[in-house]
């Protein structure tokens, strides 16, 4: 099998190179590309991508695969050859379902369609991109119909950001979650809201990049594989496992933007950074899944980062590096600021309370869009009502509501969303997990030391790259199926300080 | 023929993509790639070349270049379209004789050998390349035998960088302008060296990084369709007619370094800019030739950046930017400073007039490595007696000797290094011709306006593209077959000056 495995992995190098080439291409285009360079970006990027996939679409991979299977049917489960196949069995048969014409359809209607929203969305024009998004919806439906079987119409495209997960399971962990969260929510934003004055001064940013970057060198982002760059909205790339690449935001009048958006960004790059290198080149080379991924800039961003442990360690060095604009502001007044609770409108700028009923909000209508039971022109209606209901609030208009986020825009309706509450579950029971084994780490964090946090995350989550489904590697590493009670305690223990609950 | 001449540039665009993109690979590996990325950058650059020749051998592109022939056989000779099929079937039939495990094996050895002479020179140890330099002398002759019916071996070689050049032309040219020269550099140093001081004093680089970008500004570099970068050698690359950058390399200590360097980038990609925008994404859309590029880059390092005319209109910016540097140093002082010629052992630190010795000495030694008449263990010694001929001179050791140049290192040896001083002999003969259609550039010159003669060049030169071989293009530029006596007056009027010959 040795020369079957050999020609498999050949075959693997040749794709993953394209495909993390085109994301260079990407990279390059968000930092550095003069604008002239627009044009023919758009095409190569285009070539690359359709060469990945007629590589990986060869029956020449479904018969390596084939030959593979009685072999490493033969070995563990959690071998690295037969996690290999698959894996990559997975991902080579969801691909020969969908027809390349699709595909090139569905990548010229996203491409128009995100042109539509970026002029649309300051206008506050919902009718502008209505039809366009009735043919998503469309699309998204095709694209599910391409994977019979399901629960749900939503099902499979859940599975392509979450696989294992359906909309069945999610919407009984997102209902009992919404319970608990709604009256939290209410307790709070009942009380007279923090003060935050103290990040909304002038923050040059020369001091706030130097300190984002000492920042994350010392949670263990490795700047010999990765650096940390400047862009419009903020994120993590990879072109190689030793080549791991996070960008970040400046607003010279919020602190807390660049902050925690380096902090979140490095908690995606330090899971690709911590990927067994013998994966690379291989699909085994990333990690998995949209939820699972996001537990971890959450775990980083928010257990850690606005953590009032992390703050007493670091507090002192931001008031060094921002004397005139924090040498009256107390820790305790920054720490009750950076985790500030608010009705917003908002998503990306929701703190971690409401954060989930924005996302709750999002997942139930893209469910409801496509098995038919909400229509495309009744979606702003519906979002107003679920903000009245949920936040006690009413969008004045679509610019921030139905319009605010991308994703419906440039990609699928359906599997977009779901992936941040998982990502913020998951974030405390893997973090409650750790603690279970170094009850120490909490004390670390106090004195800025993040090694063994970082390790038991290694040990059991990052060096398996996409080996494991997003169930298998919860229970593997936590003992227990996903729940949300870890999430919950959290929540309370940390809010309910904060408020006086 | 409509079809097959949209069947014919759809597959050019795509190995175009493909080969513009392995130009970004390595600008980010130059500029802002972390240390970790190295080996997989490495295998997807190899992966995208093969993939870019496996395209461009694909049999179906001879068909296509065979079913447009008599098509294009009827077409004016210097048409877009006939030109499309004339340059493609060139490369296309270039790319068949040279068998793709050949190549593999050469890229494979540059890569080592390349990694080997990084340690040597700086370790004085020609022994340690030597059996290396002997292999890449094997695989040249090897490449030169791919194309039978040569005159000299270095034929094929010298036409793969300067198509349509040959070893006895050139040997011809340069030995005329070797037999000019030495007298001109013996006069020269056998007065007292020019003081050029004013030069090598601190000079901080933020300020010569905007000065720097001031010049090629107003020289015409348009930085909507390119950026200036740092690296440590200097290089211009393409990622498309929209993008093309350059990148520099700042010495806090040597004033002239980045600001030369800038400027010769600059030109090198003004002619890029300057390309026809229709044949984007073809063989046509590149200058032609390192000879007729390099001539682009020095007619506007030399001709225009060392020339008394342009510095009496920069240099009081020069001044404010630096007063304290330069506030004493006359205008006289500072251009003889960056005129002054001398004996050196070093090529990329050669002033205009012995700049070509170093280069004739190096294709020399090509040609008699080529043809068996010099052999690989006496190259050291024969570097050594030339530069004691030339330049009345003998190099300690060598370092500054055989091992300074990458070149030969790698790449093939022959063919190497004739671009250079091909591009010094145009660059006169080019500027003289635009002179004559428009004898006030020097007066613009002197008032930083440079649109007379760029427009010149882009209608002469630029324009083009690859449509003609470089004969071709000189004789339509400049109405005559290439000459040395335009350089020959050109040195001859700005260095007597100087040096009152």
């Amino acid at each position: 099998m040795e020369r079957e495995f050999k020609e498999l992995k050949r075959r693997l190098a040749e794709i993953s190179d394209l495909e993390l080439v085109i994301s260079l291409l990407n990279w390059d285009q968000s930092t550095y590309m003069p604008p002239g360079g627009g044009p023919a970006r758009g095409r190569q990027m285009a070539t690359l991508a359709r060469l990945s996939q007629e590589k990986f679409a060869d029956a020449a991979i479904g018969r390596l695969l084939d030959a593979l299977q009685p072999y490493v049917d033969d070995l563990p489960y959690d071998s690295d050859e037969a996690s290999l196949v698959r894996v990559t069995r997975r991902e080579y048969e969801r691909l020969l379902k969908v027809p390349p014409s699709f595909m090139a359809e569905y990548y010229n209607h996203s491409a128009s369609q995100y042109q539509l929203w970026t002029e649309a969305r300051p206008a506050n024009d919902f009718a502008a991109v209505l039809p366009g998004l009735q043919k998503t919806l469309d699309l998204s439906r095709q694209m599910a119909n391409f994977f019979p079987g399901y629960e749900h119409i939503g099902d499979p495209l859940i599975e392509i950001a979450d696989y294992g997960m359906k909309a069945s399971t999610l919407q009984h962990l997102f209902a009992e979650l919404r319970a608990q969260l709604v009256p939290i929510v209410q307790a709070i934003t009942s009380q007279p809201p923090a003060d935050d004055a103290c990040l909304h001064q002038h923050f040059p940013k020369a001091q706030q990049q130097e300190l984002s970057k000492a920042i994350i060198r010392q949670l263990g982002y490795d700047f010999d594989r990765g650096r940390l760059d400047e862009t419009h909205h903020p994120f993590m790339t990879k072109f190689s496992l030793g080549d791991v690449r996070i960008l970040t935001r400046y607003l010279e009048d919020k602190l807390e933007e660049a902050l925690f958006s380096s902090i979140h960004e490095a908690g995606h790059a330090m899971y690709e950074q911590g990927i067994c290198r013998d994966f690379e080149a291989t699909p085994l080379a990333s990690g998995i899944a949209a939820g699972l991924h996001e537990s971890q800039s959450r775990l980083w961003e928010n257990i850690v980062g606005r953590n009032r442990g992390f703050w007493e360690y670091y507090y002192p060095s931001l008031q060094a590096a921002f004397v005139d604009q924090l040498k009256t502001t107390s820790l305790d007044t920054f720490y009750r600021a950076i985790n500030k609770v608010e009705r917003s409108l908002v998503r990306t700028a929701a703190d971690e309370v409401t954060y989930n009923l924005h996302i709750m909000l999002r997942f139930d209508l893209e469910l409801a869009l496509l098995d038919g039971s909400l229509a495309i022109h009744d979606l702003p209606e519906a979002w107003h009502t679920r903000i009245q209901d949920d936040f006690g609030i009413t969008p004045p208009d679509d610019r921030d509501g139905v319009l605010q986020d991308v994703h419906w825009f440039n990609g699928f309706i359906g599997g977009a969303f779901q992936g941040y509450t998982l990502g913020n579950i998951l974030s405390v029971q893997f973090y409650e997990a750790a603690l279970k084994a170094h009850p120490g780490i909490p004390d670390e964090i106090c004195q800025g030391q993040f090694e063994t946090l970082r390790a038991w995350l290694t040990k059991n989550i990052y060096q398996h790259g996409s080996k494991f489904t997003t169930q298998e590697l919860v229970q593997r590493a936590t003992g227990s199926p996903i729940q949300i009670e870890p999430y919950i305690r959290y929540l309370r223990a940390k809010f309910g300080e904060l408020y006086r609950l």
